[in-house]
Protein backbone atom coordinates (compact mmCIF):
# COMPACT_ATOMS: atom_id res chain seq x y z
CA UNK A 1 0.00 0.00 0.00
CA UNK A 2 1.30 3.30 -1.10
CA UNK A 3 4.72 1.60 -2.50
CA UNK A 4 6.19 2.86 -5.90
CA UNK A 5 4.42 0.45 -7.93
CA UNK A 6 0.71 1.46 -6.62
CA UNK A 7 1.60 5.15 -6.92
CA UNK A 8 2.50 4.58 -10.57
CA UNK A 9 -0.60 2.40 -10.84
CA UNK A 10 -3.21 4.92 -9.52
CA UNK A 11 -1.02 7.69 -11.68
CA UNK A 12 -1.98 6.06 -14.81
CA UNK A 13 -5.55 5.79 -13.98
CA UNK A 14 -5.40 9.58 -12.87
CA UNK A 15 -4.31 10.03 -16.51
CA UNK A 16 -6.72 8.38 -18.07
CA UNK A 17 -9.23 10.29 -16.50
CA UNK A 18 -7.55 13.70 -17.08
CA UNK A 19 -7.54 12.18 -21.11
CA UNK A 20 -11.16 11.80 -21.17
CA UNK A 21 -12.30 15.04 -19.48
CA UNK A 22 -9.84 16.44 -21.93
CA UNK A 23 -11.12 14.78 -24.63
CA UNK A 24 -14.97 16.13 -22.97
CA UNK A 25 -13.73 19.58 -23.41
CA UNK A 26 -12.12 19.01 -27.10
CA UNK A 27 -15.37 17.53 -28.82
CA UNK A 28 -17.41 20.22 -26.49
CA UNK A 29 -15.54 23.01 -28.10
CA UNK A 30 -16.22 22.09 -31.63
CA UNK A 31 -19.65 23.73 -31.92
CA UNK A 32 -18.71 27.12 -30.06
CA UNK A 33 -16.02 27.45 -32.04
CA UNK A 34 -17.56 27.19 -35.08
CA UNK A 35 -20.69 29.44 -34.21
CA UNK A 36 -19.01 31.88 -32.87
CA UNK A 37 -16.43 32.36 -35.61
CA UNK A 38 -13.36 31.56 -33.38
CA UNK A 39 -10.70 30.55 -36.21
CA UNK A 40 -7.58 30.24 -34.67
CA UNK A 41 -9.37 28.57 -31.50
CA UNK A 42 -11.36 26.66 -33.70
CA UNK A 43 -7.79 25.40 -35.49
CA UNK A 44 -6.18 24.64 -32.87
CA UNK A 45 -8.61 21.59 -32.34
CA UNK A 46 -7.69 19.57 -34.99
CA UNK A 47 -4.15 18.17 -36.94
CA UNK A 48 -2.53 20.45 -39.67
CA UNK A 49 -3.74 17.37 -41.72
CA UNK A 50 -7.14 17.05 -40.34
CA UNK A 51 -10.11 15.61 -42.60
CA UNK A 52 -14.06 16.35 -41.72
CA UNK A 53 -15.22 13.87 -44.16
CA UNK A 54 -19.02 14.85 -44.04
CA UNK A 55 -21.95 14.45 -46.35
CA UNK A 56 -23.20 17.50 -45.68
CA UNK A 57 -23.88 19.40 -48.81
CA UNK A 58 -22.03 22.50 -47.60
CA UNK A 59 -19.52 20.91 -47.16
CA UNK A 60 -18.64 20.04 -51.06
CA UNK A 61 -17.83 16.79 -52.39
CA UNK A 62 -15.00 15.26 -50.42
CA UNK A 63 -15.31 17.07 -47.01
CA UNK A 64 -13.20 19.60 -45.51
CA UNK A 65 -9.56 19.39 -45.47
CA UNK A 66 -6.54 20.27 -43.12
CA UNK A 67 -6.40 22.86 -40.58
CA UNK A 68 -6.96 25.68 -42.70
CA UNK A 69 -10.14 24.51 -44.06
CA UNK A 70 -11.59 24.18 -40.68
CA UNK A 71 -10.67 27.65 -39.76
CA UNK A 72 -12.27 28.83 -43.20
CA UNK A 73 -15.70 27.11 -41.77
CA UNK A 74 -15.33 29.08 -38.65
CA UNK A 75 -14.47 32.22 -40.78
CA UNK A 76 -17.23 32.21 -42.68
CA UNK A 77 -19.98 30.83 -40.25
CA UNK A 78 -18.61 33.90 -37.78
CA UNK A 79 -20.00 36.29 -40.67
CA UNK A 80 -23.27 34.86 -40.97
CA UNK A 81 -26.36 37.12 -40.17
CA UNK A 82 -28.52 34.29 -38.96
CA UNK A 83 -28.57 32.03 -35.91
CA UNK A 84 -26.75 28.71 -36.93
CA UNK A 85 -25.61 26.43 -34.00
CA UNK A 86 -23.75 23.14 -33.58
CA UNK A 87 -24.68 20.41 -30.93
CA UNK A 88 -22.11 17.92 -29.75
CA UNK A 89 -24.38 15.24 -27.57
CA UNK A 90 -23.07 13.33 -24.70
CA UNK A 91 -20.18 11.03 -26.49
CA UNK A 92 -18.77 7.34 -26.32
CA UNK A 93 -15.40 7.53 -25.82
CA UNK A 94 -12.38 4.93 -26.41
CA UNK A 95 -8.69 6.10 -24.90
CA UNK A 96 -5.59 3.80 -26.37
CA UNK A 97 -2.52 5.75 -25.14
CA UNK A 98 -1.80 8.17 -27.86
CA UNK A 99 -4.96 7.93 -29.69
CA UNK A 100 -8.72 7.66 -28.73
CA UNK A 101 -12.49 7.43 -30.36
CA UNK A 102 -15.46 9.14 -30.02
CA UNK A 103 -19.06 8.52 -31.32
CA UNK A 104 -22.03 10.50 -30.75
CA UNK A 105 -24.50 12.23 -32.40
CA UNK A 106 -25.04 15.63 -33.44
CA UNK A 107 -27.45 17.93 -34.45
CA UNK A 108 -27.82 21.80 -35.68
CA UNK A 109 -30.54 24.34 -35.05
CA UNK A 110 -30.72 27.15 -38.06
CA UNK A 111 -32.71 30.24 -37.20
CA UNK A 112 -35.23 30.64 -39.57
CA UNK A 113 -37.73 33.68 -39.02
CA UNK A 114 -38.64 33.98 -35.51
CA UNK A 115 -38.24 30.33 -35.00
CA UNK A 116 -35.09 27.83 -34.91
CA UNK A 117 -35.59 24.79 -37.44
CA UNK A 118 -33.37 21.57 -36.39
CA UNK A 119 -31.25 20.94 -39.02
CA UNK A 120 -28.74 17.96 -40.26
CA UNK A 121 -29.09 14.96 -37.31
CA UNK A 122 -26.46 12.96 -37.43
CA UNK A 123 -24.12 10.12 -36.22
CA UNK A 124 -20.34 10.83 -35.80
CA UNK A 125 -16.96 9.30 -34.75
CA UNK A 126 -13.92 10.78 -34.35
CA UNK A 127 -10.53 10.12 -34.55
CA UNK A 128 -8.58 11.62 -31.98
CA UNK A 129 -4.84 11.70 -32.00
CA UNK A 130 -2.03 13.54 -28.81
CA UNK A 131 -0.05 15.91 -30.35
CA UNK A 132 2.48 17.61 -27.71
CA UNK A 133 0.55 16.76 -25.05
CA UNK A 134 -2.88 17.94 -26.57
CA UNK A 135 -5.78 15.85 -27.80
CA UNK A 136 -6.82 16.85 -31.42
CA UNK A 137 -9.32 16.06 -34.12
CA UNK A 138 -7.28 13.99 -37.09
CA UNK A 139 -10.54 12.82 -38.65
CA UNK A 140 -14.32 12.96 -38.37
CA UNK A 141 -16.87 11.56 -39.79
CA UNK A 142 -20.34 12.48 -39.90
CA UNK A 143 -23.45 10.78 -41.55
CA UNK A 144 -26.70 12.07 -41.36
CA UNK A 145 -29.35 9.79 -40.04
CA UNK A 146 -31.63 9.27 -42.88
CA UNK A 147 -31.92 5.21 -42.30
CA UNK A 148 -28.76 4.55 -43.93
CA UNK A 149 -26.53 1.48 -43.02
CA UNK A 150 -23.23 3.43 -43.30
CA UNK A 151 -24.95 6.40 -40.34
CA UNK A 152 -26.11 3.45 -38.68
CA UNK A 153 -22.53 1.53 -39.38
CA UNK A 154 -20.38 4.53 -37.52
CA UNK A 155 -22.57 4.29 -34.30
CA UNK A 156 -22.30 0.23 -34.04
CA UNK A 157 -18.49 -0.26 -35.19
CA UNK A 158 -18.21 2.73 -32.52
CA UNK A 159 -19.87 1.05 -29.80
CA UNK A 160 -18.20 -2.35 -30.32
CA UNK A 161 -14.86 -1.05 -30.16
CA UNK A 162 -15.70 1.09 -26.62
CA UNK A 163 -16.74 -2.07 -25.32
CA UNK A 164 -14.07 -4.46 -26.34
CA UNK A 165 -11.90 -2.38 -24.82
CA UNK A 166 -13.65 -2.01 -21.83
CA UNK A 167 -13.62 -5.73 -21.72
CA UNK A 168 -9.62 -5.78 -22.38
CA UNK A 169 -8.91 -2.68 -19.56
CA UNK B 1 1.24 12.67 3.60
CA UNK B 2 1.65 10.21 1.32
CA UNK B 3 1.27 7.43 4.38
CA UNK B 4 -0.93 4.27 3.63
CA UNK B 5 -4.25 6.09 5.05
CA UNK B 6 -3.60 8.93 2.61
CA UNK B 7 -2.92 6.61 -0.33
CA UNK B 8 -5.86 4.63 0.29
CA UNK B 9 -8.04 8.08 0.25
CA UNK B 10 -7.04 9.39 -2.46
CA UNK B 11 -7.91 6.01 -4.30
CA UNK B 12 -11.42 5.79 -2.89
CA UNK B 13 -11.89 9.20 -4.72
CA UNK B 14 -10.04 8.24 -8.03
CA UNK B 15 -12.61 5.35 -8.13
CA UNK B 16 -15.87 7.58 -7.67
CA UNK B 17 -14.39 9.57 -10.26
CA UNK B 18 -13.87 6.50 -12.45
CA UNK B 19 -17.43 5.53 -11.75
CA UNK B 20 -18.68 8.83 -12.53
CA UNK B 21 -17.16 8.54 -15.98
CA UNK B 22 -18.24 4.94 -16.53
CA UNK B 23 -21.47 6.11 -15.75
CA UNK B 24 -21.55 9.10 -17.91
CA UNK B 25 -20.17 6.80 -20.68
CA UNK B 26 -23.14 4.05 -19.73
CA UNK B 27 -25.94 6.66 -20.68
CA UNK B 28 -24.32 8.03 -23.50
CA UNK B 29 -23.90 4.54 -25.03
CA UNK B 30 -27.99 4.17 -25.27
CA UNK B 31 -28.52 6.23 -27.89
CA UNK B 32 -25.65 5.21 -30.45
CA UNK B 33 -26.98 1.22 -29.49
CA UNK B 34 -30.30 1.74 -30.49
CA UNK B 35 -29.83 3.87 -33.42
CA UNK B 36 -26.98 1.90 -34.51
CA UNK B 37 -29.15 -1.29 -34.58
CA UNK B 38 -26.01 -2.74 -32.26
CA UNK B 39 -28.37 -5.51 -30.78
CA UNK B 40 -25.29 -7.27 -28.54
CA UNK B 41 -23.88 -4.27 -27.70
CA UNK B 42 -27.31 -2.86 -26.78
CA UNK B 43 -28.00 -5.78 -24.51
CA UNK B 44 -24.79 -5.16 -22.75
CA UNK B 45 -26.16 -1.97 -21.19
CA UNK B 46 -28.48 -3.66 -19.27
CA UNK B 47 -29.15 -5.82 -16.42
CA UNK B 48 -31.00 -9.30 -17.66
CA UNK B 49 -33.47 -8.66 -15.17
CA UNK B 50 -33.90 -4.86 -16.46
CA UNK B 51 -36.93 -2.81 -17.10
CA UNK B 52 -37.20 0.46 -19.57
CA UNK B 53 -40.67 2.16 -18.06
CA UNK B 54 -41.87 4.17 -20.32
CA UNK B 55 -44.62 6.00 -21.41
CA UNK B 56 -43.89 6.44 -24.97
CA UNK B 57 -47.00 4.42 -26.86
CA UNK B 58 -44.50 2.46 -29.17
CA UNK B 59 -43.15 0.82 -25.65
CA UNK B 60 -46.30 -0.74 -25.25
CA UNK B 61 -48.89 -0.99 -21.78
CA UNK B 62 -45.84 -1.71 -19.51
CA UNK B 63 -42.57 -0.48 -21.11
CA UNK B 64 -39.81 -3.16 -22.33
CA UNK B 65 -38.53 -6.04 -20.08
CA UNK B 66 -35.44 -8.21 -19.96
CA UNK B 67 -32.08 -7.46 -21.46
CA UNK B 68 -34.43 -9.44 -24.71
CA UNK B 69 -36.56 -6.88 -24.68
CA UNK B 70 -34.11 -4.01 -25.69
CA UNK B 71 -32.26 -6.39 -28.03
CA UNK B 72 -35.49 -6.31 -29.93
CA UNK B 73 -35.90 -2.63 -29.55
CA UNK B 74 -32.17 -2.41 -30.98
CA UNK B 75 -33.22 -5.02 -33.98
CA UNK B 76 -36.26 -2.75 -35.10
CA UNK B 77 -34.50 0.06 -34.77
CA UNK B 78 -31.79 -1.25 -36.66
CA UNK B 79 -34.05 -2.32 -39.92
CA UNK B 80 -35.43 0.91 -40.32
CA UNK B 81 -35.38 2.61 -43.11
CA UNK B 82 -35.72 6.31 -41.96
CA UNK B 83 -33.91 8.47 -39.66
CA UNK B 84 -34.65 7.79 -36.07
CA UNK B 85 -32.13 9.55 -33.08
CA UNK B 86 -32.58 8.99 -29.28
CA UNK B 87 -30.94 12.16 -27.71
CA UNK B 88 -29.61 11.69 -23.90
CA UNK B 89 -28.91 15.19 -22.79
CA UNK B 90 -25.91 15.96 -19.29
CA UNK B 91 -27.46 14.26 -16.90
CA UNK B 92 -27.25 14.36 -12.84
CA UNK B 93 -25.38 11.35 -11.48
CA UNK B 94 -25.55 10.16 -7.59
CA UNK B 95 -23.13 7.19 -6.50
CA UNK B 96 -24.03 5.17 -3.57
CA UNK B 97 -21.27 2.37 -3.63
CA UNK B 98 -22.73 -0.71 -6.12
CA UNK B 99 -25.80 1.98 -6.96
CA UNK B 100 -26.52 4.75 -8.59
CA UNK B 101 -29.40 7.05 -9.50
CA UNK B 102 -28.91 9.64 -13.21
CA UNK B 103 -31.98 11.89 -13.89
CA UNK B 104 -31.75 13.63 -17.16
CA UNK B 105 -33.46 15.13 -20.66
CA UNK B 106 -33.87 13.06 -23.27
CA UNK B 107 -35.00 13.90 -26.92
CA UNK B 108 -35.90 11.95 -30.34
CA UNK B 109 -35.99 12.61 -33.49
CA UNK B 110 -37.57 11.44 -36.64
CA UNK B 111 -36.73 12.32 -40.27
CA UNK B 112 -39.74 13.21 -42.42
CA UNK B 113 -39.38 13.67 -45.63
CA UNK B 114 -36.28 16.24 -45.81
CA UNK B 115 -36.97 17.52 -42.10
CA UNK B 116 -36.14 16.85 -38.37
CA UNK B 117 -39.01 16.63 -36.16
CA UNK B 118 -38.87 16.40 -32.50
CA UNK B 119 -40.02 13.41 -30.96
CA UNK B 120 -40.56 13.08 -27.24
CA UNK B 121 -39.23 15.11 -24.93
CA UNK B 122 -38.85 13.64 -21.63
CA UNK B 123 -37.66 13.08 -17.98
CA UNK B 124 -35.59 10.32 -16.84
CA UNK B 125 -34.96 8.05 -13.94
CA UNK B 126 -32.15 5.65 -14.50
CA UNK B 127 -31.38 3.29 -11.63
CA UNK B 128 -27.92 1.39 -12.34
CA UNK B 129 -26.12 -1.06 -10.69
CA UNK B 130 -22.61 -2.72 -10.87
CA UNK B 131 -22.57 -5.64 -12.18
CA UNK B 132 -19.41 -7.60 -12.10
CA UNK B 133 -17.26 -4.34 -11.73
CA UNK B 134 -19.45 -2.77 -14.71
CA UNK B 135 -22.41 -0.55 -14.56
CA UNK B 136 -25.52 -1.35 -15.91
CA UNK B 137 -29.29 -0.25 -15.96
CA UNK B 138 -31.68 -1.89 -14.20
CA UNK B 139 -34.51 0.58 -14.42
CA UNK B 140 -34.90 3.53 -16.39
CA UNK B 141 -38.43 5.94 -16.41
CA UNK B 142 -39.01 8.11 -18.60
CA UNK B 143 -42.06 10.60 -18.80
CA UNK B 144 -43.03 12.99 -21.33
CA UNK B 145 -42.57 16.38 -20.18
CA UNK B 146 -46.32 17.22 -20.86
CA UNK B 147 -46.39 19.37 -17.72
CA UNK B 148 -47.86 16.43 -15.43
CA UNK B 149 -46.77 15.98 -12.02
CA UNK B 150 -45.17 12.81 -12.60
CA UNK B 151 -42.91 13.85 -15.36
CA UNK B 152 -42.03 16.96 -12.88
CA UNK B 153 -41.55 14.52 -10.28
CA UNK B 154 -38.79 12.67 -11.93
CA UNK B 155 -36.62 15.88 -11.87
CA UNK B 156 -37.31 17.04 -8.11
CA UNK B 157 -37.31 13.81 -6.49
CA UNK B 158 -33.61 13.19 -8.15
CA UNK B 159 -32.46 16.43 -7.76
CA UNK B 160 -32.84 16.36 -3.78
CA UNK B 161 -31.19 12.74 -3.79
CA UNK B 162 -28.08 13.98 -5.42
CA UNK B 163 -27.57 17.52 -3.16
CA UNK B 164 -28.40 14.93 0.28
CA UNK B 165 -25.79 12.94 -0.79
CA UNK B 166 -23.67 15.85 -1.59
CA UNK B 167 -24.50 17.03 1.18
CA UNK B 168 -23.57 13.87 3.24
CA UNK B 169 -20.28 12.98 1.16
CA UNK C 1 8.35 8.17 -6.75
CA UNK C 2 5.43 8.00 -3.97
CA UNK C 3 7.49 10.76 -2.02
CA UNK C 4 5.50 13.17 -0.28
CA UNK C 5 5.86 15.78 -3.10
CA UNK C 6 4.65 13.65 -5.86
CA UNK C 7 1.97 12.60 -3.44
CA UNK C 8 0.61 16.29 -2.96
CA UNK C 9 1.08 16.77 -6.57
CA UNK C 10 -1.38 13.76 -8.00
CA UNK C 11 -3.85 14.86 -4.86
CA UNK C 12 -3.70 18.32 -6.60
CA UNK C 13 -4.69 16.64 -9.89
CA UNK C 14 -7.47 14.58 -8.32
CA UNK C 15 -8.71 17.41 -7.26
CA UNK C 16 -9.06 19.27 -10.54
CA UNK C 17 -10.65 16.01 -11.67
CA UNK C 18 -13.15 16.20 -9.36
CA UNK C 19 -13.90 19.85 -9.83
CA UNK C 20 -14.90 19.43 -13.22
CA UNK C 21 -17.04 16.64 -13.09
CA UNK C 22 -19.11 18.83 -9.89
CA UNK C 23 -18.89 21.63 -12.61
CA UNK C 24 -20.58 19.37 -15.06
CA UNK C 25 -23.16 18.07 -12.65
CA UNK C 26 -23.60 21.63 -11.60
CA UNK C 27 -24.73 22.91 -14.73
CA UNK C 28 -26.56 19.56 -15.72
CA UNK C 29 -28.83 20.06 -12.86
CA UNK C 30 -30.02 23.63 -14.00
CA UNK C 31 -32.75 22.03 -16.40
CA UNK C 32 -34.17 19.64 -13.90
CA UNK C 33 -34.51 22.03 -10.74
CA UNK C 34 -36.54 24.76 -13.22
CA UNK C 35 -38.65 21.73 -15.38
CA UNK C 36 -39.26 19.72 -12.00
CA UNK C 37 -40.17 22.70 -10.15
CA UNK C 38 -37.42 21.57 -7.59
CA UNK C 39 -37.51 25.15 -5.87
CA UNK C 40 -35.31 24.36 -3.09
CA UNK C 41 -33.03 22.60 -5.17
CA UNK C 42 -32.43 25.24 -8.23
CA UNK C 43 -31.90 27.92 -5.05
CA UNK C 44 -28.81 25.89 -4.04
CA UNK C 45 -27.39 26.00 -7.54
CA UNK C 46 -26.79 29.66 -7.59
CA UNK C 47 -25.14 32.42 -5.25
CA UNK C 48 -27.15 34.50 -2.92
CA UNK C 49 -26.57 37.71 -5.02
CA UNK C 50 -26.37 35.71 -8.14
CA UNK C 51 -28.04 37.27 -11.22
CA UNK C 52 -29.34 35.30 -14.42
CA UNK C 53 -28.50 37.71 -17.36
CA UNK C 54 -30.83 36.82 -19.80
CA UNK C 55 -32.42 38.58 -23.04
CA UNK C 56 -35.52 35.99 -23.70
CA UNK C 57 -38.51 38.30 -22.96
CA UNK C 58 -39.78 36.33 -20.15
CA UNK C 59 -36.77 37.16 -18.20
CA UNK C 60 -37.94 40.94 -18.15
CA UNK C 61 -35.60 44.22 -19.09
CA UNK C 62 -32.61 43.09 -16.97
CA UNK C 63 -32.78 39.44 -16.21
CA UNK C 64 -33.41 37.63 -12.93
CA UNK C 65 -31.83 38.20 -9.90
CA UNK C 66 -30.82 36.59 -6.32
CA UNK C 67 -31.37 33.56 -5.24
CA UNK C 68 -35.02 34.00 -4.51
CA UNK C 69 -35.22 34.99 -8.19
CA UNK C 70 -34.27 31.83 -9.55
CA UNK C 71 -36.65 29.95 -6.89
CA UNK C 72 -39.24 31.93 -8.36
CA UNK C 73 -38.77 30.85 -11.79
CA UNK C 74 -38.82 27.32 -10.88
CA UNK C 75 -42.01 27.68 -8.82
CA UNK C 76 -43.34 29.23 -12.07
CA UNK C 77 -42.32 26.52 -14.26
CA UNK C 78 -43.39 23.70 -11.59
CA UNK C 79 -46.65 25.17 -11.87
CA UNK C 80 -46.89 25.08 -15.10
CA UNK C 81 -49.53 22.80 -17.22
CA UNK C 82 -48.02 22.11 -20.82
CA UNK C 83 -44.52 20.88 -20.55
CA UNK C 84 -41.34 22.67 -21.16
CA UNK C 85 -37.67 21.67 -20.96
CA UNK C 86 -34.57 23.86 -20.54
CA UNK C 87 -31.76 21.68 -21.90
CA UNK C 88 -28.05 22.61 -21.33
CA UNK C 89 -25.47 21.19 -23.49
CA UNK C 90 -22.15 19.67 -23.17
CA UNK C 91 -19.70 22.57 -22.18
CA UNK C 92 -16.03 23.80 -22.26
CA UNK C 93 -14.93 24.29 -18.44
CA UNK C 94 -12.23 26.94 -17.45
CA UNK C 95 -11.15 26.24 -13.26
CA UNK C 96 -9.03 28.89 -11.69
CA UNK C 97 -8.64 27.82 -8.04
CA UNK C 98 -12.04 28.79 -6.66
CA UNK C 99 -13.92 30.32 -9.60
CA UNK C 100 -14.69 28.79 -13.14
CA UNK C 101 -15.91 29.53 -16.37
CA UNK C 102 -18.11 27.39 -18.31
CA UNK C 103 -19.19 28.13 -21.96
CA UNK C 104 -21.54 26.04 -24.21
CA UNK C 105 -25.11 25.97 -26.18
CA UNK C 106 -28.42 25.88 -24.53
CA UNK C 107 -32.15 25.10 -26.17
CA UNK C 108 -35.47 24.78 -24.87
CA UNK C 109 -38.51 22.94 -25.70
CA UNK C 110 -42.17 23.63 -25.50
CA UNK C 111 -44.93 21.17 -25.53
CA UNK C 112 -47.98 23.01 -28.50
CA UNK C 113 -50.71 20.70 -28.93
CA UNK C 114 -48.80 17.06 -29.77
CA UNK C 115 -45.58 18.97 -30.84
CA UNK C 116 -42.51 19.97 -29.20
CA UNK C 117 -41.13 23.21 -30.84
CA UNK C 118 -37.90 24.31 -30.06
CA UNK C 119 -37.84 27.81 -28.66
CA UNK C 120 -34.39 29.93 -27.89
CA UNK C 121 -31.39 28.03 -29.00
CA UNK C 122 -28.74 30.20 -27.09
CA UNK C 123 -24.55 30.82 -26.42
CA UNK C 124 -24.04 30.51 -22.23
CA UNK C 125 -21.23 31.86 -20.24
CA UNK C 126 -21.93 30.82 -16.62
CA UNK C 127 -19.60 32.20 -14.09
CA UNK C 128 -18.92 30.18 -11.00
CA UNK C 129 -17.81 30.37 -7.67
CA UNK C 130 -16.73 27.32 -4.84
CA UNK C 131 -18.51 28.92 -1.93
CA UNK C 132 -18.27 26.69 1.60
CA UNK C 133 -16.67 24.07 -0.77
CA UNK C 134 -19.29 23.61 -3.30
CA UNK C 135 -19.56 25.32 -7.06
CA UNK C 136 -22.22 27.79 -7.71
CA UNK C 137 -23.37 30.15 -10.07
CA UNK C 138 -22.78 33.70 -9.54
CA UNK C 139 -23.57 34.86 -13.44
CA UNK C 140 -25.09 33.26 -16.49
CA UNK C 141 -25.19 34.80 -19.34
CA UNK C 142 -27.59 33.52 -22.05
CA UNK C 143 -27.85 35.13 -25.50
CA UNK C 144 -30.18 34.24 -28.75
CA UNK C 145 -28.25 32.78 -31.52
CA UNK C 146 -29.64 35.08 -34.10
CA UNK C 147 -26.34 36.01 -35.90
CA UNK C 148 -25.84 38.80 -33.55
CA UNK C 149 -22.00 39.81 -32.43
CA UNK C 150 -23.05 39.80 -29.13
CA UNK C 151 -24.09 35.77 -29.26
CA UNK C 152 -21.12 34.88 -31.28
CA UNK C 153 -18.70 36.33 -27.98
CA UNK C 154 -20.05 34.49 -25.64
CA UNK C 155 -18.57 31.81 -27.08
CA UNK C 156 -15.30 33.07 -28.65
CA UNK C 157 -14.18 34.48 -25.22
CA UNK C 158 -14.80 31.94 -24.03
CA UNK C 159 -12.82 29.54 -26.04
CA UNK C 160 -10.13 31.66 -26.18
CA UNK C 161 -9.86 31.83 -21.76
CA UNK C 162 -9.64 28.11 -22.43
CA UNK C 163 -7.73 27.61 -24.50
CA UNK C 164 -4.98 30.14 -22.68
CA UNK C 165 -5.62 28.34 -19.36
CA UNK C 166 -4.97 25.15 -20.86
CA UNK C 167 -1.88 26.00 -22.32
CA UNK C 168 -0.45 27.88 -19.37
CA UNK C 169 -1.35 24.78 -17.26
Amino acid sequence: MGGADDFAALERRVRELEDRLAILQLVASYGPSIDGGAVAEAGQLWTEDCWYDSDAPSAGADGVHGRAGIEGVAKMCGELDFGLAHITHLPVITVDGDHATVVGHSNTYQKVGDEFHTGRVASNRWELERVDGNWQVRLRTNRLLDGSAASKAVFADGLREAQDASTEG
